[in-house]
């Protein structure tokens, strides 16, 4: 196999009470990526569509994940790497981690997978830490394992696939404001109180048992966030009204997707997401405020092979 | 039905990652209550036996357990409460809850099951209330539900029972110092630096899957607590080195029970715990340290029927 195609999905990160340590993996939305073999030996960026960034490979998420893999294995094969960006950078649900997911997965496969799925997280990390600063495993993780993943730890790193429920509609809304992870994370008090902490793993808690149980309630009334939430969401507009649309219109849940400017809805069932979607469509058009809106299931499968 | 003899069983709170929200259900040592129906329509704690407790009602945890149930249902009719206490006060191993839980569940058990034994939890906790200032669930909890309890959330109350593993095994050693719950409250900082209380949520998320997916080797690699064991652990007598001998004989895992000064081993399986109980022994009798030795499976009944 020289040549692989791959839908790279998009990702929600921290889902309220799991910050930087839970994130799942969306089907409705993620970008496309085609890795060959090279005959230069060489790793290189060939084409980007779809998004501005950089073709360097030392600039590039995809390029260093890349390279991060290549250089454990001592391996001087070269690859292209061809990304059609289906994710806007800075949306916050895991743009760079699906390009830094995509290609350390994809070039695994050609090498005939030296490493398992779980020990490509290390190198997309990679890729997270070029684009935010902080080589967080939450998107990259999900966006390789598909459904629900935990970071148990960094040092080492552990991370632990957590089942999903079939029902279960996850709904994003990005509002086409721009806003960076890094400016995004600096608003962040580095010292919490003690009583929030402990409200906070109460219901991280109670989340990981509401997957297992295939409890959709308690997963709702478990998605509650004190300690990021109200700092981080008053650079969201009208963040307010809408965890209040999504609440009266049946969401099981709603908070900000990863370090925002996007939010998300989880929901049961379609008819559920669809109404929120429509009442988040229309609030936002009365404001005049541009946004995307994807509606997803949770992707169990995490990257998927388009072609080979 | 007149009159019940119960079994209520001592627990074990906090269990590392899980401060304030989780606890489990001892099967080997509790403490022996007998509840019967008087007819002088009057709450009387009319024996207590092993320890010095006050018998007046209101100064009682099992009294003002009772007291608080009586008064949600509004009923008028007399009990006598005789406590036979094997688990001594301030031993961190839930004395208190015992005594509230069993209390409740024995008066909920003759007046025909008003309550759900979830529902019981908020009188027990009245008890806690007395004994440490702090009405915490994390020790009646366990008591009445048994194997692994988490509270959810406190405001509104909810606990959710989640399971065990069969072959786990639990030693608890009890240095007999005294130390009071309130002044082991005292001593904690009332913030926390953002960095720990991720990775302390990082570790209950991780412990919580264990339980789910039977993983002897995660709970333990997730019994770990960065936040409040450093501060406790300098009023156990050699805590440390206990910690290192439980490590280096097998245990999973190992911290502080409750609030101290007892402490906890977690093994899989017998032979281990045997080990790491003669290790902990042949320790404290070389340091001429008095204790008491506990080895126990974990109840999933929680409070056990004797007689009735």
């Amino acid at each position: 196999m020289d040549k692989i195609k791959l839908f790279a999905p998009a990702t929600v990160a921290n889902l309220s009470c799991g910050f930087d340590v839970l994130g799942c993996c969306l089907d409705g939305v993620g970008d496309e990526m085609i890795i060959s073999k090279n005959s230069a030996k060489k790793l290189r960026i060939t084409k980007i569509t779809g998004q501005d960034l950089p073709l360097e490979v030392d600039k590039n998420v995809a390029g260093v994940s890349a390279e991060a893999l290549l250089n454990a294995l001592g391996e001087n094969q070269g690859f292209d790497i061809e990304i059609k960006k289906n994710i806007k950078a800075g949306s916050g649900i895991g743009s760079s981690a699906a390009s830094a997911a995509g290609a350390v997965f994809g070039i695994n496969k050609l090498l005939g997978e030296p490493f398992s799925t779980n020990e490509l997280i290390k190198f997309a990390m990679e890729g997270e830490r070029l684009a935010s600063g902080n080589a967080h495993a939450d998107n990259v993780a999900p966006a390789l394992l598909g459904d629900f993943s935990l970071v148990k730890s960094y040092e080492p790193l552990e991370i632990l696939s957590l089942p999903s429920l079939p029902e279960l509609r996850i709904l994003v809304l990005h509002p086409l404001i721009e806003l960076k992870t890094r400016d995004s994370r600096s608003i962040i008090r580095q010292n919490v109180a003690l009583t929030k902490a402990i409200s906070q793993w109460g219901n991280l808690a109670a989340l990981v048992s509401a997957l297992y149980t295939q409890d959709y309630e308690l997963l709702g009334r478990s998605l509650k966030d004190e300690i990021i939430e109200p700092v981080r969401s008053i650079l969201i507009p009208y963040f307010d009204e809408l965890k209040a649309l999504a609440s009266a219109n049946g969401a099981l849940g709603f908070g900000i997707s990863g370090s925002g400017p996007s939010v998300f809805a989880m929901c049961k069932g379609d008819v559920v997401a669809q109404k929120v979607k429509t009442e988040f469509q229309e609030f936002y058009q009365d404001k005049n405020i541009d946004f995307d809106l994807h509606l997803s299931k949770i992707n169990s499968e995490g990257i998927k092979i388009l072609a080979q």
